[in-house]
């Protein structure tokens, strides 16, 4: 019987299924940050995890997003990093994705771009307040800042250590009340239980980057949002009361 | 005899007919807000309402623009918000449509949306001071900015008290004059005679606030712009004087 | 014989096809404007003069660019402003149009647009320093602004009163080296030799209006242009020791 | 035999098929310019070298470019700047890229464009400061501007002199470290190994530049970034030690 009952192991067969199920949703997800406006030449890529079986499905590095294919995707091993599957080179950013997947156990996608507006709050290494309600529809509060590496973080390790610094700004953060980042001096990584949801945290994270730098210039100085709005908006789209969207 | 005559209440048939068009109206005015740049995801909504049999026609909430139909309209009660027809719950904002179209009853069509720039100085709580005669064309003064909303106004029926506080801001102004408001820490609603008016003035809205801000930037302070010259540009497009456009 | 020969007057049918040929390129130009983005809804113009007639072809006002037709174009008296030709009413614009023609005899095409930096600049009531070599291959110099109109200047005669404040402006001024302003609170005029001249400035003056306020805001001040460089680069382009481009 | 064997100088017909193959590549990476939103109206231009046979192709000057043709490329000598093919002028800005090619002999193409946010920091005389690791990728350190002409400079000569203050702005630089400059009150000029790298080189500056520009009005002063992520990321991408992209 190919398919899976329940309380049954997947078999073999299934878990192949599986992973070209994620290969197929990560292609798209790279392609449609394309789409969406977010990448200049190959910067930027989409992860998805398969936590049954512990691996990640990632862009190839530097590759051209035009004749981009499912197939190409490079699948990594969580645990190591070891290349599984595939002929090209994971993204070099891999290692960083890796470490953002282990601190974060309930996420399973990842989408780091160079999106104009939110690389350069990074640039700025200052953290996005919340200044409206667009913002506080995806973001339950500003939107950190990583401190800067240090020299020796820099030059040993460095992108695992990018993910290091994350997880650490997050310590005392819950990563699905504020599912994204500012790597200081670098740019936004954004993150979601699918690699789908972490596509959509990235289109409104560059918008929300965007109406942040442009409310800064018009009101002078950093406007009050009151915290009750933040909740309002957020518990409208998010959790058991949510009343926005229609009901599944 | 199905068409109505001079003088006689329309017939069952009639009212249903009125009713398909204002659905068509609505579904046409929210793909135009995608076409105009004005939407992100699903963000924004446009409705329109029915005054002779108190239904207002509104985007269903969370859905997507790609395959949207008339026939997907939510139909809901001016009287007491009530669904009257359609499958799909209406957008989170309608509340908010209905308490305008009680508040100002020369009004046939609201949109909301997340325009960027519009957005942005709702986000500064700032109202769009009249700086130019492209705003002059369309709003007879500076485009206000609602209060922020009290906790208490927040936490309970969110929604109808953000139509408060517009139709508050309005005591004193003519809403066909100023078919605009900003909603702090939110973004802009704009209204006119139709849905088809409204949409109208959601395009100048965003192209007037696009163009209030660059102008601060240039001018480093707000610049004067001569009473007389307002009016002027106002009544060259409106009222029994205008002379703007072909003669109907 | 229909043609003209040399040292003959024109004959009535060569008019006839000098205007439909007025007309053509004034619908052109009128399109292009939309093409090159310096369109929003129905704002802006453009118009064309023959001289020898003493007739301006202009839009017609406030009709839609999806269908517009040479034949719509409207034609008016540069003498008094009749309407010669055409069921549609000229743009509102007009009496400012054949204001610029007779103070400006070199000229034989006029554009006005709400381009967005160039009608920002008009806003903040600023001229438009020249700040580089793009400007410079367009425009000898700062491109002016107006004085604000007066209350009796708006209240009668307003088109008129708009086109006086502009030769006012140009007293001192050659309007081949400088063929645009800012009409202070209102936008921007270009002209030229020809319509399609007067298009190109139009494109290059937003484009320029555009860098200029980007440069003020890096720079934190108005840098300095040598004047030998704005000659320069004015001359490459315009005169008897023109050297960009190929030779007519 | 057509084909070159290893060890013999190249046959006559073999630099004619070079010299068709530069003028090709020069004529695409015109093209991709305006693809790119790096050009308005007839504004930049592209040039690639033939070394071996000391022949620069390049735009012709103030030619459209939606009917630009291979064979339209002007080819002038890099030792005196003689036109050698072609019935088009060459690119006035001929003589700066002659003067670049001969101060920096391991160039083989050069872009010069008007992209609004690069030039905008050229107009500004300011260097674009390295504030990410986007900058970082493709330029290892600020981007130069060199100092502005003097008067004699501008009157006579003027192209060539644009290209000996950019020589004199390297003099302790290296261009294939850092390719590209800004000259002050004009614009941009990049370069690379080929002509592709350079037309990739002005895709990535004016990308950064329109970041650091919205980096220095969020921070409000110009962000610390540390060499060691300078050289990280220019390292992660160029030299024996490069992990990004795929292998070759």
């Amino acid at each position: 019987m190919p398919t899976t009952s329940v309380g049954m192991a997947p078999r073999q067969d299934d878990f192949a299924i599986m992973l070209d199920d994620l290969k197929k949703s990560v292609c798209a997800a790279n392609l449609r940050l394309v789409a969406e406006g977010l990448v200049t030449l190959t910067f930027g890529n989409a992860s998805g995890i398969d936590r049954r079986q512990g691996m990640v499905a990632i862009k190839p590095s530097g590759v051209s997003y035009a004749e981009m294919q499912p197939r190409q995707m490079a699948v990594v091993s969580l645990a190591d990093g070891a290349v599984l599957e595939g002929d090209l080179r994971p993204s070099s950013d891999a290692p960083t994705h890796l470490a953002l997947y282990r601190a974060f156990p309930a996420i399973g996608g990842i989408v780091h771009t160079h999106g104009t507006n939110a690389t350069a709050w990074a640039q700025a290494c200052r953290e996005i307040p919340a200044l409206g309600t667009t913002h506080a529809d995806y973001f339950r509060g500003p939107v950190p800042c990583t401190r800067r590496l240090t020299d020796a973080e820099i030059q040993a390790d460095y992108e695992a250590h990018t993910g290091a610094v994350i997880a650490e700004r997050f310590a005392e953060l819950d990563p699905l009340a504020i599912p994204a980042v500012l790597v200081a001096n670098h740019g936004p990584f954004t993150w979601g239980k699918t690699v789908e949801a972490a596509v959509e945290n990235a289109v409104v994270l560059e918008f929300i980057a965007r109406m942040a730098a442009k409310t800064l210039r018009i009101a002078g100085e950093t406007p009050v949002m009151p915290p009750a709005l933040i909740d309002k908006h957020f518990f409208r789209k998010h959790g058991a009361g949510a009343y926005y969207g229609q009901k599944m």
